[in-house]
């Protein structure tokens, strides 16, 4: 197979539909998502049969448990996914709307419509629950979309895309609006995100190690989500009602996820009160404190019974554990707190507890992450908990689109003018 | 002069201006850019010496009056530098605004912060007032920037640069907020491009030639200006009152402005009747035809006066003239001039004449370009006609901003959440 020509091909198909995409109705795109829930409800032995498949190879070729994990479909997941789907096609249909409408002195109104970015590739692990989600998401936002799945999945996925296939022909839509690679050769993402003619944005999901690849070879824009360094900052002036809540749902709620909290920042006027009972919780849930000297001596001094306390080394502070694991250090109060985060942090999610309006409102500006917050645990920066509906994914990207992406982030603005014959003077 | 080691030290010394930058307050940002207005005005004697040896250099060099045109400074530029800088100082400031705050079922309120991109590296010609004004961008803006301009102007960008530090150093900022690249060695373009740990985002302005290759080379995003290959279609339902007007101020107000129209469609059904009309005004204009088959045939059967008439080739569809040439072609109707223009449009900017409701708003939504206008000259692609008031370019890109981009596309916005010590369930 000649991947070069294969992936031209891809991406040309890709590009006419996207312009039938951009045009669909609400109507039709609504249509296209729920047939294709029912179909995969209806081809669900199908989809398992072939999800069967893969994860037969998969062990054969001795994959990792967390992945065989990952691969694994299950009857709830077919109806997770096709759920998915309709709540996509429940949500508004940002495309074609018009907003900021002015009127200029010339006489003409000036305003931006929302339009979709055109044609989206998007690159992920070998997770088939992320073929539906991003089929849907981009089927909704008008976009034309090129996947390009873990190859573990393939049998799985191209099981989903005929579900895929199903839908947007059912609703009068091209075919080729949503295309899996069908090559599990890795040169396809090679060609998949060199292509500035045919492809718009790559979204890529996955390892530090293939997103900074990624980023590096791409010549389109990228939407990329690398780490999750995240905070928290227990202010002078913080509650304490509040403080040992939220550190430990930012770092106990759940460990491998982005927005877990990975450090602990304490102004030291509270070090004494805060810590030993902020590392009593930790303990408690089996947590290793990875401390400055400072923190040690107060955690230390606490006796708390079962406490694992580690010296930080200066690698701690970028660390993203992604484990039952945090690091600890006092700090001067807010400045030093925002030069370290700033320093230290992935720009993912930071958030400061304090009772003061406006220290709270200085760390909001000056933190320069994707999400700030004050008085709340940052496993919120979620799609879902931010109501947009839906989630391709989180930035930490600076441009476009930072945080979580919905269907917006799918999207941009054109301008629009509305005139009644008008020239320029 | 180790260059690698010069733009690192240029980078690093943006990065940590870029933190005071962003925390700036209104006042001394607005202060800083009266300051600089101020400067330019008492040191004209100055810039003028400045610009009279690059200019010297220049002649000797043998540069083309054009380049020459631009590079002169003259007292009535300074002068506009200056209450450019003013005007931009009256601006509302986009940095720190929240907006769209939303209550979530989990009690706590989500909404968006507009904040500065934070380095910003800036590509552009021999044009000193660019110094000038991509400064005040970017100061206001909240950025720090990082200016290349062209290796001409050199000594008159040092003179301007000696104004912007003294205003920023007056209103406390840091001098370092706003650096000029004192060397000429090109190769100082290729780091400034490949230093994502100090720059996050590349304006370059210039050349078709010398944006693909920035674009092509660079690590960091860019927001681009490539061509403007501007249609007016005249369709069906075009009031011929408004269509003669449109077209003779799209294409003959200036010709070498990027919002020009380059292109004209007309409807079958209105040829025989506008063609002559259209034709006989660029006639008049001294404007050069290359027209299809069809549309030749009409505008020859006229037998106007003095009309330039030339067959058109392939590439006269993708053609930016900046000159007084016209492509033409006559097309069946809406769907034929959408799917032209979506096929050789730089996606600049493109125009319908009609009076159709429905037509005109297909026209606006199907048509994918950055600005897309009905019934009015494509010569209002404009910042200042938008409304900006003030323009660092015109973005053909199609995420982060489109079109003419002011001090908003210098920005972003970052998720902000107020919280009350809410914990995620």
């Amino acid at each position: 197979m000649d991947i070069q020509q294969y992936m031209q091909d891809t991406g040309r198909k890709a590009r006419a539909a996207s312009r039938q995409m951009a045009a669909a109705s609400t109507a039709a795109k609504n249509q296209a998502l729920c047939v294709i829930a029912a179909s995969l409800r209806a081809r669900a032995p199908e989809l398992l049969a072939a999800n069967a498949r893969d994860l037969e190879q998969a062990r054969a070729d001795g994959l990792e448990p967390a992945m065989i994990d990952r691969l694994t479909l299950s009857a709830k997941g077919i109806e997770s996914m096709a759920s998915g789907l309709e709540q996509i096609a429940a949500l508004p249909d940002p495309i074609g709307e018009i907003s900021n409408v002015k009127r200029r002195p010339s006489g003409i109104q000036v305003g931006h419509m929302r339009v979709p970015l055109g044609v989206i590739g998007i690159i992920y692990e070998a997770r088939p629950n992320v073929t539906a989600d991003a089929a849907g998401l981009c089927i909704k936002s008008g976009n034309a979309a090129i996947l390009r799945g873990g190859k573990e999945a393939l049998h799985c996925n191209q099981a989903i895309a005929a579900c895929v296939r199903e839908g947007l022909e059912t609703a009068g839509l091209p075919a080729a609006g949503v295309q899996i690679i069908e090559t599990t050769d890795r040169a396809a993402v090679g060609e998949l995100i060199t292509m500035p003619e045919f492809v718009d944005v790559i979204v890529p999901r996955g390892g530090k190690g293939l997103i900074e690849r990624i980023s590096r070879d791409a010549r389109v824009p990228v939407i990329k989500h690398l780490d999750g360094n995240c905070h928290v900052y227990l202010d002078d002036e913080a509650d304490a009602a509040k403080a040992i809540p939220i550190v430990e749902n930012s770092k106990t709620q759940r460990y491998g996820t982005c927005n877990t909290a990975e450090s602990l920042l304490v102004a030291r006027s509270r070090a004494a009160e805060l810590l030993p009972r902020v590392g009593a919780m930790l303990a408690g849930r089996g947590v290793e404190m990875r401390g400055c000297a400072e923190s040690l001596a107060i955690l230390g001094a606490a006796g708390i019974a079962g406490a694992r306390l580690v010296p930080a080394q200066e690698s701690d502070w970028s660390e993203e554990y992604l484990a039952p694991v945090i690091a600890i250090k006092v700090v001067d109060g807010l400045d030093a707190a925002i030069d370290h985060i700033n320093r230290y942090s992935s720009q993912h999610t930071d958030a400061i507890v304090s009772e003061n309006y406006s220290k709270a409102m200085r760390f909001l500006r000056e933190v320069d992450s994707a999400s700030v917050m004050i008085n709340a645990s940052t496993r919120f920066a979620d799609g879902f908990e931010y109501g947009l509906g839906a989630e391709i994914g989180i930035s930490t990207d600076k441009i476009h689109a930072r945080g979580p992406v919905g269907l917006e982030g799918l999207t941009s603005q054109k301008w629009v003018v509305f005139g009644n014959g008008e020239v320029r003077a």
